[in-house]
């Protein structure tokens, strides 16, 4: 079994990096404190004594290669360590940690692998920064051109390349430079279902898909005292229709369909003038592509119908778009035997959440496992895993990392 | 009559300072761009062998005081020269730059006086970047100590007795310290009555009350991907719902009651994240105090069902509140005789947008003048009057100050 002391001390270690005045977590993608992060964790690598590889868009690779299967093809670990705006400390940490803290337990039991083992921290998986999200990943299985990922521009107006560079994360592998065997990815569920089935461990059947665009309506700035409403052009009130419409839409539609507006800005934002501009975006998701598809649809439907009615221009910009994915049904099956063997309950669930293991299974036979999320509770400092969950899971990871380099 | 050239190339000096950096026209009170302002006015009544007085809200006077008549109560005339973000030209400045341009015509011809007459440009009318509007003149006229106007804390978190120290104008003159025997503010409608109408000239026989708040909503940051629509505590959401009740309420009402949100902002405003906090302002005006009563407390009632409904939680904050000012009856008369010895067509208005007379009417008979807004524009750039109106205006003006100071 894990070293339970050293993972659960790394976490809160890394958990402290990127605080900021208000002592809320920010450890945005290829920021400062995503730079203190990255060292921290490259120099827990170095102390496990693998190998560190950064590839051209940052990735971070721990490498375990023992002398005899240096060609096979590696088992690779991983998940991320950016984190949101006001972030808890386990989402993506969780899973590069125990990547990390199950190497190092083989490591040390003396254990001697068939193939290599690799845990990867990949770059962006946030898309907080920079869009769309799992973007290391996403260039990794070559999704996404290298240098079409290096040039985009964050939403503090920053390049991506010239950050990675300014913190010493631009490498020089060629992203896929590693063609993984398998790849597994360990994470906290993010979502109420384990929590509130009582079930510690979930095997990861699918993955929904993610469709994000920007939508910027224009109208008219007018005086808030003179103008009759009848004359209005008014975007802030056009935008919280959109708002309302996909509330509606999605409690109405009785599928699993969620629709989020996170980001809503009014220009030029003073009490006493009619809004002419606002920006906010669109996140959809739903595990069946076909639905997905609708969804979209229906929401570019009412936008035109929206632009006649309320006099305005809509202007519509796709930010991330991604399909919906079935995991590896053979280790699906090896996580589900790992935690009946310790006799822990699990359950089949569908990742609400998008994650790197939605990119690397484009490229290898991939899986995740979650443990509970404390209320559901994610992209909040009060995101929360009992300890006993995220040590069962680690373990987990550990014996189906075990059965898959050992035959 | 007036000298058209010297207004109108004033208006258009005056216009060209606070231009950023995409050519916008910002001159937010107590700003760097104000101070510019300031300065030129300031340089114009020197020019016209005027007493400049500054006082501790920096409301800037332009006296003529001929000698025999210092001790008499002057006719006070006057508006503000700071602007919205995005601004027109004529909003404010077209009032003060008559009101000199009135004096240096009465002046240059030999008139005499019975009592002083005054320009005044008052600080900070617009609110935009520190609540209440009609600041300046609000304490001229007594309804605010200059020490806590002074205090107020900007948008962007300055203190506006700093920022007027900053820019050299924190006077020393008492507010009040001229009581004026009567006040006339000349101002675009901002609206579009008089166009519509086709009449040059409206002769402002009240101003409607104006209630402004600024409302914060909070609720749960969550993951946008993993939580049910039955689990958000979406403050992002709840928000739109305001919006959109606000918009509802006044189309139903079928009264002249205006509802406006100007600014709205998200917390942590990130994509992938349910709105933990949604903070707005809601701009209510209404002609009659008692409707604008109801309607406030229509919107209390409402907040309170919201909250429930959307289990969130919601404080409001009182920005300002302004009662409807009924103008003085005889200074009306006087502009609808002025206007009908130039046989100009004039017609009775209720003003939408808050001025700096609505303050002075308090401590002075007062009234306005209005000349039409094309299209009903107003904060905005497109913001514009005809050359033949502006002058029309400022003539009236002119002949109702000769009148009121010849006898
Ligand atoms: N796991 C996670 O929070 N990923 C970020 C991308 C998403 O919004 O689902
Ligand atoms: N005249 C004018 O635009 N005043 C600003 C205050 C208001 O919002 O009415």
């Amino acid at each position: 079994s894990i070293n339970v002391a050293r993972l659960l001390g790394r976490l809160s270690e890394l958990g402290a990096i990127g605080r900021d005045a208000d002592g809320r977590l920010v450890r945005l993608a290829a920021s400062d404190a995503d730079r203190e992060g990255r060292d921290r964790f490259v120099s827990w690598i170095e102390a496990a004594g693998l190998e560190v590889a950064v590839d051209r868009i940052g990735n971070i690779f721990g490498i375990w290669a023992p002398a005899d299967v240096t060609d096979v093809q590696p088992l690779m670990l991983g998940s991320h360590i950016d984190t949101v705006i006001d972030a808890g400390i386990y989402d993506g940490c969780y899973g590069v940690l125990s990547g990390l803290e199950v190497i190092e337990t083989l490591k040390e039991s003396g254990f001697v692998p068939t193939r290599p083992i690799v845990v990867a921290a990949f770059t962006n998986e946030e898309g907080v920064r920079y869009a769309p999200d799992m973007m290391g990943s996403l260039v990794y299985a070559g999704g996404l051109d290298a240098d079409a990922a290096l040039a985009t521009i964050g939403t503090d107006g920053s390049k991506l390349g010239d950050e990675l560079r300014r913190i010493g994360y631009a490498g020089d592998r060629v992203p896929g430079f590693l063609k993984p065997h398998a790849y597994i990815e360990l994470h906290i569920e993010q979502g109420p279902v384990l929590e509130r089935e009582g079930v510690p461990l979930g095997a990861v059947g699918n993955l929904q898909g993610i469709s994000w665009q920007r939508v910027t309506i224009e109208g008219d700035a007018n005086h808030a005292g003179t103008t009759p409403i009848s004359m209005r052009r008014d975007a802030g009130h056009a935008a919280a229709r959109v708002v309302i419409f996909l509330r509606e839409r999605a409690k109405a539609a009785n599928t699993p369909t969620v629709a989020t507006v996170g980001c809503m800005e009014f220009e030029p934002n003073a009490i006493n003038v009619i809004p002419s501009r606002a920006t906010f975006t669109v996140d959809l998701r739903d595990p069946d592509e076909e639905r997905l598809n609708q969804e979209e649809a229906a929401l570019a439907r009412f936008l035109e119908t929206l632009s006649d009615e309320e006099d305005v221009t809509i202007t519509v910009e796709r930010l991330a778009r991604f399909q919906p994915v079935k995991f590896d049904e053979r280790i699906v099956a090896a996580i589900e035997a790992a935690a009946e063997a310790r006799t822990l309950p699990c359950r089949r669930v569908t990742s609400g959440a998008g994650h790197d293991a939605q990119m690397i299974a484009r490229i290898a036979p991939t899986a995740m496992i979650f443990v509970p999320s404390m209320g559901g509770i994610s992209h909040n400092p009060k995101e929360s895993t009992a300890d006993d969950d995220l040590i069962a899971g680690a373990n987990v990871l550990l014996d189906v990392v075990r059965k898959m380099t050992e035959e």
